[in-house]
């Protein structure tokens, strides 16, 4: 998929999956989210994380979380009433560092029909932030919510 | 735990818990956060906001976690060598709201010292994201690394 759909549960299968668009990540903005909400050295200060677990500058992974979002409303298919998470499993296998360019995979892993609202269900997708390179940098499996089209 | 201590792995045990300080969440925030990260109606406009799944201006998801992270960073102990996740399970059970006073308690669900790297250790804590009526609006359940104390 490359063009902005507007997706109902009736549109999605099991093993669909779609690219987003990219955004490249820079060392201003991973000093500047990591002041905000995580500020600890290996997020704020170049030189202090160098003495640090992550041995430099690395985004917090509520950072590569907030964009991998971004990247799911803008640029993919739109899902009908919204992007809507309500739970899921969430990894940090490599840590973003600055320059990362970064795109979202998402895989359809299951679909469930709810049965007491019949206007709605849930889909589990398997959403993957990966680098040009290939390297996993977050790996989300989320229950979103979504909605049936309208008769 | 009132006191900012430096935590090693040495120091906690299951059971173990701290609250946090507490931060007021406000409209104007919620809606910048959306506009950056999330932008949905329902994240960045209030009137729009009022016809969608939830009926008035919600925070992103991600905004609730991001400012879970400040208050474990910045509103009770501190772990040694940082406050570093790995993994976890993450929900929200209900939406943060303009006006909301959030604070984070954490509780020490297990304590398992490295086999192979005796510096270290992986500690489970459920991370409770609360507001002041008790309402929870985000569990995160996270593997996070421990350093033990020097020798």
């Amino acid at each position: 998929m490359t063009e902005r759909e507007l997706l109902y549960l009736d549109d999605v299968v099991v093993g669909m999956s779609f690219e987003s668009s990219e955004v490249t990540i820079t060392a201003d903005e991973i000093i500047e989210f990591g002041k905000q909400f995580d500020p600890q050295p290996f997020h704020t200060d170049p030189a202090a994380a160098a003495d640090t677990f992550f041995g430099g500058l690395a985004a917090s992974g509520w950072h590569t979380a907030a964009l991998t979002m971004r990247l799911l409303v803008t640029g993919g298919p739109a899902i009908a009433g919204g992007t809507i998470g309500a739970s899921g499993d969430l990894k940090w296998p490599t840590a973003t560092r600055p320059g990362d360019r970064l795109h979202v995979r998402v895989t359809v892993e299951s679909v469930t029909p709810s049965r007491s609202r019949p206007d709605r269900g849930m889909c589990v997708l398997k959403v993957e932030t990966l680098t040009t390179d290939g390297e996993l940098r977050q790996l989300f499996v989320v229950n979103t919510l979504l909605f049936r089209k309208p008769q």
